[in-house]
């Protein structure tokens, strides 16, 4: 219910907002149903986290929660140095990445220049513009529906773009992030490495050669981890120091310690993560083929979600069809996107399921 | 160490950074040692949550974190309503009281006048004011070290100080807020009662009477939390709508599924909150009357800390002598307040020790 009230913006508006609350349109994340339904939505991981996340609450002392955690959170950001082959001192952490990339954006963005972007990508970033006030500018995909590195000139106040993107699912190899990097050295470019751990290339070994990348992940998506609200940078340590004076102006404590001590041992489990990972990417491709078989158009995809749109079938009409049937997945309402569904990979029994009802739609 | 680190200001300054972060002083939070010591200087609490956090957390099925939580943090927010008598769309949740405090200087506060503040209060307040650019005044306290609330004029852009107040301890009544909340109507009005659950009187009641008035609480004190980072907003549900645009503009998904099941628990165990509250003020007026035995003077307190200086002895000397003792306090070495000592309440052991420390070097 809730869910749905705020997805409808109220029209309340109050004289004791600060004048920039007022032009804001905040983002509207994926819906978070209360009913059963195969939910293919919101990029969910359909695996379990490690099983040591078990045994880190069995074992937590609960007295510990009256003190305040760690505000350098040293031993989580240890854990991804050491995750990332790189200096604790390049890592940054926040509650969720979206944290992360609101800090950054405030560290690094708010500049003379405008700042450039595709015009498909996280549509997290326009919000953030309009929270600090950032000008902006966004470039076309091209005709395949990649990011066009050639196109972000040099002269600019930052670029930002999700590597692999999303909702189209390309990802672009780190020597095309490299090239780009020999290009624009005078401003910050960070590289959203959401979906990376799903068949991209990370551009993290990169960092130690470009003072101004940024490179920012999450646990949610490939640790199964979206619920504990655990999101990073990497990159320079001048950088890092930036990130750091926001946060410590904003909010000296954002990870609890119950997550940081979940994260860690996520981090630690290697095997599981692997493990996972290929099972989404394998049930991927086997979905893509049988979207395919079915009359889809689908985008090569190095992400845990397949961006696809039927010749006949408009996508609006095929997201109603499937909710019908119980099952969600993400139809963006937007100029060049409406004929595409994003659909989140699920477990088999739940890619079986999708496909069985598309065949009794198309 | 790592703590020590970032207590010196490093040198590093960047050309990629923001322009206005090069201007920025983070706040400085109180030590998290490493080493074993009395630990009298962050106002957690001396017990131990309620036992029902236990509960929680060998009951939670790990699986769920794979899921994002609930963006509008619906249970939890039904928890604090039941817990402080209002509705749910009166009460705003972040991720601790310092993200509310923040989002709230950005929701409210940027404005063309200058937002007025306590010269002594949480040190947090300037910081924020700097992170967003926002103008302020600072009123001096009282000859009692008392926040004058006649000496906020109505014409400002806003209204913010802690009540309890810290680090003096002193709260007013909430007549006193009302009164204030008749001259002051058309800004809002921040109420920030970390501490109220510590002997002081909440202007909660008072939300439905003034619609630009909101209350800030925490779960790190009273409910011995600190570790947990949960805090709220407490208002007309145009202010908390307020909190929300910005909120949803920054991060959707700022309380983690965990929390927010140990953060209801916590609020449902009504006698432990209260014993503890009670244990904690006990003590208090112990160690109060200790001091006094010994020549301090000790500013009344309605919170989990004293207040307090030595008629010949100078703050600094007494923090480093203790200090050698292993007792850490808090000391500000900030003009007017360097004579000082704020020092949070312990268990009864503790605050004998501290007890008996001070004898030994008054």
């Amino acid at each position: 219910m809730a869910a749905h009230t705020r997805r409808t913006p109220r029209e309340i508006m109050s004289q004791f907002w600060s004048p920039a609350v007022r032009a804001l349109t905040p983002y509207v994340p994926g819906e978070q149903p209360r009913e059963k339904l195969i939910k293919l939505n919101t990029n969910e991981n359909p695996y379990a986290p490690s099983p040591a996340v078990e045994g880190v609450l069995q074992r937590f002392a609960v007295d510990h929660l009256r003190r305040y955690p760690d505000p350098e959170s040293t031993a989580l950001r240890q854990a991804l140095a050491e995750a990332h082959g790189v200096e604790p001192e390049q890592v940054f952490v926040g509650n969720g990445s979206d944290e992360v990339l609101a800090l950054a954006f405030q560290a690094f963005f708010c500049q003379s220049r405008p700042l450039l972007m595709p015009a498909i990508s996280y549509s997290f970033y326009p919000v953030y513009c309009k929270l600090y006030d950032i000008a902006y500018r966004t470039l076309a995909l091209d005709d395949d529906w990649r990011i066009s590195l050639d196109a972000f000139e040099a002269d600019n106040g930052g670029v930002v773009f999700a590597n692999p993107n999303a909702p189209t699912g390309h990802g672009h190899p780190r020597q095309a992030i490299a090239a780009l990097l020999e290009r624009i050295t005078e401003s910050v470019v960070l590289v959203d490495e959401a979906y990376v751990d799903f068949g991209g290339e990370s551009a993290v070994p990169l960092v130690d050669t470009y003072p101004n990348l940024l490179v920012t992940g999450t646990l949610s998506k490939s640790r199964s981890l979206a619920g504990l609200r655990v999101g990073y940078a990497i990159g320079s340590s001048e950088l890092v120091e930036g990130l750091q004076r926001v946060k410590n102006s904003f909010n000296s404590y954002p990870i609890d310690m119950l997550a940081s001590e979940i994260a860690i041992a996520s981090l630690k489990d290697t095997p599981h993560f692997q493990a996972t990972c290929q099972q989404v990417i394998a049930t991927r491709e086997w979905v893509r083929q049988q979207l395919e078989l079915l009359g889809f158009e689908v985008l090569p995809s190095q992400t845990n979600f397949l961006f696809t749109r039927h010749t006949r079938h408009a996508g609006e009409h095929l997201f109603g069809e499937l909710r019908e049937r119980k099952i969600l997945v993400r139809h963006f309402n937007k100029d060049g996107l409406s004929d595409f569904l994003r659909i989140s990979i699920g477990t088999d029994d739940e890619m079986t399921s999708l496909v069985e009802a598309l065949r009794t739609i198309v």
